[in-house]
């Protein structure tokens, strides 16, 4: 059985290939590629996967949170295995960074429907949209609203920065009933899912610098977050505002980052997890207001720390707030944190690594287990349904416009999805 | 003769209280002031003191480098005295910094014309133009200009930030011949200058918090400035990018400032001047590119120290250049400090300030002797020429929109600035 669909999964290389290229050229926005959200370049994505998976006979159709849904029927008709991954990109980022896993899936049902094989289970491809946070800052709204797990709430009061239009007005204009009693009305019952497997591009170097294709995931890292921080001070000419009464947010901001980046360490240099990350992405006085004379009265700032072991990260994040307690004291500013979002830590599935590992291996491939960052993955993981995620090595990094992935390895990891897809 | 004066002067506050208003009307941005330099709005106020000046019988027109002159001619046609300040305001500033000094200066003259007294020598009353820093990232344009002191590469390179023209353009649209040969040809002699006085609005809170109505610059700080810094790191996936390997442009940015502001405290404990001042105004990861998950690729910032002791601003440059560079080794980013514009600290001259406090005193009122910021004056009196400088009180600081002054305490300045004009 496996000859066969390998084959046939080889034999839509090319196809595989044009889809990427026509769904980039749909996307460019300057050097690289830009799916908002919610937006006509993100449903453009969905709409090409929909004319070839109905070209090859899948059952094509959207679920009840607006997520594209392309199925293949399979023995057992009550349980069903998931393939998914994102739609949306980053702002001017690359093209594979969840699309990847969103083509590999439909390739996958392609391959069995032309093998002629019929699945022991449904087989059910999501193309979720809205994963990335700089859209609404916060992450997985697509995989949340499948599962059904938003509240009118945040339906109405998340915003997107390009359109300044909530996720509800979005999802309506999708012709989605943007209400939390309909969307969890709708959900997809976890329960139901025998496994969920995403296929997604490693998001670093670890792959490409060890020469490895396949990476399988450990564990998806968590995160805490705060998208929009900001620190106040006091506008004023900086001449006549002596060192010792100004309130000036770019130092106390400065301050912040360089004990955040000392308590970094120290938490490393405690060993228990040396698997954590701080980030502080943006860092911006107020272009309205700002000049090179004027003591900066405003900074806004986002705040990011991920990791696999969910009490480590706290364990920073705790002392990285009572650091901003010491310094708003002591440089006459005020911390604003504002919302904080986030997800937990979770562990992948062992029995899944185990295929995953042993499918690589019948293909002639090294794999190499390791962690990853947050992905739809993680919605699933932490309702305890089976997950699996097969990584593709990465020629540049994500989130950048040379992100890149070669054809050849994206087929080899569409075998081992389909391994573990079918068994 | 000088009650006479006095006299005069009290009459015409009603007037100049009338012309601040008509100004500001003419240059609302917001909540606040916009004369951006060598643009319309920056025109319409010297237009509108000339409307006031030709009315009260002075001579009126514009020198080689396209500032506003008034004129009273006086006993000795081979000597003047100059009043003067600047006619631009910061981006969404206040009404009277700079814009008070041009205002009294031709109140003197007014006074003394209705008075029926004919000054020593010629009495000039500068306008200039282009003062403020934010407009081409260097300050003191309008006074450069009427001392022939720009070169043609300057004329030509120096852009504007709102328009994109360069300063060259700006000047041919007001009728000025815009070459270093022609600007030097027609410059104010500086050897013709009797006396140079500049009143103008105190920048900080000390005079309001002591409670006296003007000050006596002692010395004009100097700068040493960086208007366009910036800090290259690579932008990359947050989580992906171990702390070890990074090259995080806002991490490497704050450990610059906190050294800047830890040297800052370290040179003014070490004492000989505590007269000094560092500022980052400017302080923003790229819009386009930025995101809470992306390590920050870029900084750009501007960095500013001032103060009224050369040696001891030097030596504060020179510790954080130091430290830049090791940063720059430690955090695997590049600085790039841009160009770099400036100038010297200044001490004013030790006579005009003694004639100034006499004749505060002689209308009864204290007065305070007291560094202050880079001013028009600091070109005059770095040529020899006897510089003075009166502060009015300012209740909220400038570069604010808040900025404000009594009309009382100008009209008290004004009578201070025509006793030392007319001795």
């Amino acid at each position: 059985m496996h000859d066969r669909l390998n084959q046939e999964i080889d034999r839509l290389s090319a196809t595989a290939d044009a889809l990427f290229d026509a769904i980039a050229q749909a996307s460019r926005e300057g050097a690289g590629i830009s799916r908002p959200a919610y937006c006509a370049e993100e449903t453009a994505a969905g709409e090409l996967i929909r004319q070839f998976a109905q070209a090859e006979g899948l059952a094509c159709g959207m679920d009840g949170g607006g997520n594209f849904q392309y199925d293949l029927e399979g023995q057992d008709t009550r349980t069903m295995t998931v393939m998914a991954s994102h739609l949306d990109s980053v702002p001017v980022g690359g093209n594979y960074d969840g699309l990847a896993g969103v083509v590999a899936g439909t390739l996958v049902q392609a391959a069995c429907k032309r093998a002629g094989i019929v699945p022991p289970r449904r087989l059910r491809t999501l193309g979720f949209r809205g994963e990335e946070s700089p859209w609404f800052g916060t992450a997985y709204l697509g995989s949340k609203l499948a599962l059904g797990k938003l509240t009118d709430k945040e339906l109405n009061e998340l915003t997107h920065l390009r359109t300044k239009q909530s996720l509800a007005s979005h999802l309506r204009a999708l012709g989605v009933q943007a209400d939390e009693a309909a969307i969890r009305d709708k959900r997809l019952r976890h329960e139901a899912i025998h496994a969920y497997l995403e296929l997604h591009i490693e998001q670093g170097p670890v792959l490409e610098d060890m020469g490895i294709p396949i990476g399988l995931a450990t564990a998806i890292r968590g995160n805490i977050r705060h998208p929009f921080a900001q620190c106040l001070g006091v506008y004023g000419h900086s001449s006549t505002s002596p060192r010792h009464l100004r309130c000036d947010a770019v130092i106390a901001t400065a301050q912040l980052v360089c004990a955040a980046d000392r308590l970094w360490k120290e938490v490393l240099d405690e060993g228990g997890n040396d698997d954590l990350i701080i980030n502080f992405g943006i860092f911006s006085t107020n272009p309205a207001q700002h000049a090179m004379t004027k003591v900066p009265g405003e900074v806004k700032f986002s705040f990011n720390i991920a990791g696999t072991n969910n009490d480590v990260a706290q364990k920073l994040y705790g002392r990285i707030l009572a650091e901003a307690e010491r310094i708003q004291e002591a440089f006459r500013v005020r911390f604003d944190f504002g919302s904080k979002v986030g997800t937990a830590a979770i562990h992948l599935d062992q029995g899944l690594i185990g295929v995953a590992e042993n499918a690589a291996a019948g293909l002639g491939m090294k794999s190499l287990r390791m962690p990853t960052v947050g992905h739809d993955a993680a919605m699933f993981a932490q309702l305890g349904v089976p997950t699996g995620m097969i990584l593709v090595r990465n020629q540049h990094g994500s989130h950048n416009v040379d992100e890149a992935m070669r054809i050849e390895d994206f087929i080899n990891a569409t075998k081992v999805l389909a391994h573990c897809a079918l068994n």
